[in-house]
């Protein structure tokens, strides 16, 4: 895969996850240089150390990577919790030879566990050492951070001659603003930090903020992005590009995390249209999407598309009946407020069938509108949660 | 069990669901002399064609009863629901000899499906001869109602000479304000409508509107509050008394519904304390009770706190981690920010051992409480309703 140019990448197993031996849980991203770095976070209030670490240093113009462990969150860890983010980051730090604050720090995993900080002070410099800069050493990186994910997230476009590639993880406790999720951008363009945390956010607005599985904010979403190229800053249209470059590849690992739900039979595509607000369609796709009887519906292969409106009609939007219509697939099923009739054995055979089923609410109120992506609720997803830490 | 004098009940199979020959589908509640009556309802959008006739009628000081179909909610039928419902309370008035908008009407089911009237023509008239005010005739019609409910509702106080009694159903599309919830609740006492209203307004929020089960607001919830009393109006200390038999008993109805619901092993008990504000409690607890990851944790006796600590996070509510402590049951888990050791075999062991489990969460900001009810969320939850029109 197209990677850019000047970073390296380890992922390694340094003992975290001491009960799966050849696991990896700790991955390492360095920049040769020094590259402008931005992010965006959590909007939980029970925000996981690394993330106030993070948001101490972002913007910045001079970060040289980051460090990020799988399988504890270092979240609601108290002060403890914060000197063990900084001192992962000051570890990664002191093998590259840089300042700890140009060093970012992310973790995923259970909530309220100390880390256990032994298994960092050989675990760290030993990645260190295993840096590369090809597409196995980025694998390797993009496999650490993983944790109930069944496979690696990664995306990469083209932009002229630079390269902007990402990986990401995440399979639950996946609401938007943002999810139980990490993601990393990377890119050899240059970008000054603080345009770069302009292109970030309004990328993770369309994107990470658009998924949900089941709508619990996670306390350590984390979204990365560093441009450590150099020469001319990107302007006009070739800013223009970037910014949609960025965007793509945050769509790729957005829709990569809704796939790999965890227990997910079905990826569920939402369209919304025809809103007031784009603000209000989002509103409208992501209460939708977080209903449990609209989830079990579709694993099911129910087209029991009361559930739509229903959701549709508490998610706080103002709109009469007659205002919407609603498509499943290619199924017509409410027009202007009334139903229409369907072949039921078909629509439910649609939903049996595809693995990627669409939904499609119309309004007639204005141009608003939003893609949201999410899964199914299954026996599954029930199982795999209930069992967790225990 | 206690019964209010003067209402006459009955419980039918009138046909709606006819693949189900025996089960009971109609209920009818009639006062044999005119009755205060009020009524609060769904704040879905998209209410279903009784709910917009009975807020037509309510409140009002001469309501002669109720009529209830189970098994189609007509809910998303457009003009020809309306015109429906409408008929519904027409026919059960003709058996009352009253007008037709004395009598109330409510449906629960399945959304989206014209009513088959023809099977009202006749059944209505039937139900109307069945009429009796005994206990056995009461249960019937709190029987005709259900829908995936395992149980009847039913809950009664004395208060004074009169009685307070009440029956609802419900067991998932349960998300506060209100749920797939029907409650009624009867009274001979002398009540004006306007402060029947008020008393219930006031009793929901505390009950009905404290309880979820997936957070999925119906189209078709509605609360009904009859009083046929005769002689002076209650005043003073003994509506201060009334007041409290109508939270009582709609608290009864509501507990009974969370822990009745569906494929639920577990009734989760959630008190906030210490929020600036009441409403910021419940907010708080809302969010738990309706989160995935919270329920399923509940489900697998998964001790994992830091999922009831990250909901409270998203809730919207503005706090600091040192804010807040948490217990579950027995054990302290949280305290002002900082983890707790605790023992995680003996609290697994309580979350498997119980079917009704504690937990408590104490903020430092100000006065503000909330109790609140939901249940775990299980595989059988999902394969309940995986299944549900198909």
């Amino acid at each position: 895969m197209l990677l850019p140019k000047g970073y390296r990448f380890a992922g390694v197993h340094c003992g975290l996850r001491a009960a799966e031996p050849g696991r990896l849980d700790l991955a390492l991203v360095v920049s040769d240089t020094p590259a402008a770095a931005a992010g965006v976070f959590t909007q939980n209030r029970v925000a996981a150390a690394p993330v106030h670490v993070c948001k101490e240093r972002l913007p910045r113009p001079d970060a040289r990577g980051f460090v990020v462990c799988s399988g504890n969150a270092n979240a609601c860890t108290g002060d403890q919790g914060l000197a063990d983010a900084r001192r992962m980051a000051e570890l990664a730090a002191a093998g590259v030879g840089c300042k700890p604050e140009q060093m970012l720090v992310a973790s995923t995993g259970v909530i309220g566990r100390l880390l256990p900080m032994a298994v960092f002070e050989a675990g760290i410099p030993a990645a260190g050492r295993q840096l590369g800069a090809d597409s196995a050493h980025f694998v390797a990186a993009a496999t650490a951070i993983l944790t109930t994910d069944t496979r690696t997230k990664t995306a990469s476009r083209q932009l002229g001659p630079h390269v902007v590639a990402g990986f990401a993880k995440g399979a639950a406790m996946i609401g938007p603003n943002m999810a139980t999720m990490l993601g990393f951008v990377l890119t050899d363009a240059a970008v000054p930090a603080e345009v770069l945390q302009d292109v970030l956010r309004r990328a993770a607005a369309d994107t990470f903020n658009c998924i949900s599985v089941e709508g619990h904010t996670s306390t350590n979403d984390t979204v990365l992005v560093l441009a450590n190229g150099r020469g001319p800053a990107l302007t006009g249209d070739t800013l223009h590009q970037f910014d949609a470059a960025v965007a793509n590849v945050c769509a790729d690992l957005a829709r990569a995390i809704a796939a790999d739900a965890e227990g997910a039979d079905h990826l569920v595509t939402i369209d919304v249209e025809g809103c007031r607000t784009d603000a209000d369609a989002r509103r409208v796709a992501k209460t939708i999407a977080e209903s449990a009887l609209v989830k079990t519906a579709v694993f099911g292969a129910d087209p029991n598309w009361g559930r739509f409106v229903s959701a549709a009609g508490y998610s706080g939007v103002e709109f009469a009946e007659s205002d919407l219509s609603l498509w499943m697939g290619p199924f017509e099923l409410y027009r202007a407020g009334a139903p229409l009739p369907f072949d039921a054995k078909a629509a439910s055979a649609y939903l049996k069938d595809n693995r990627e089923v669409y939904l499609r609410l119309k309004f007639t109120l204005g141009p608003g509108k939003c893609r949201f992506y999410t899964s199914d609720l299954t026996t599954e997803y029930v199982r795999l949660n209930a069992d967790y830490t225990t």
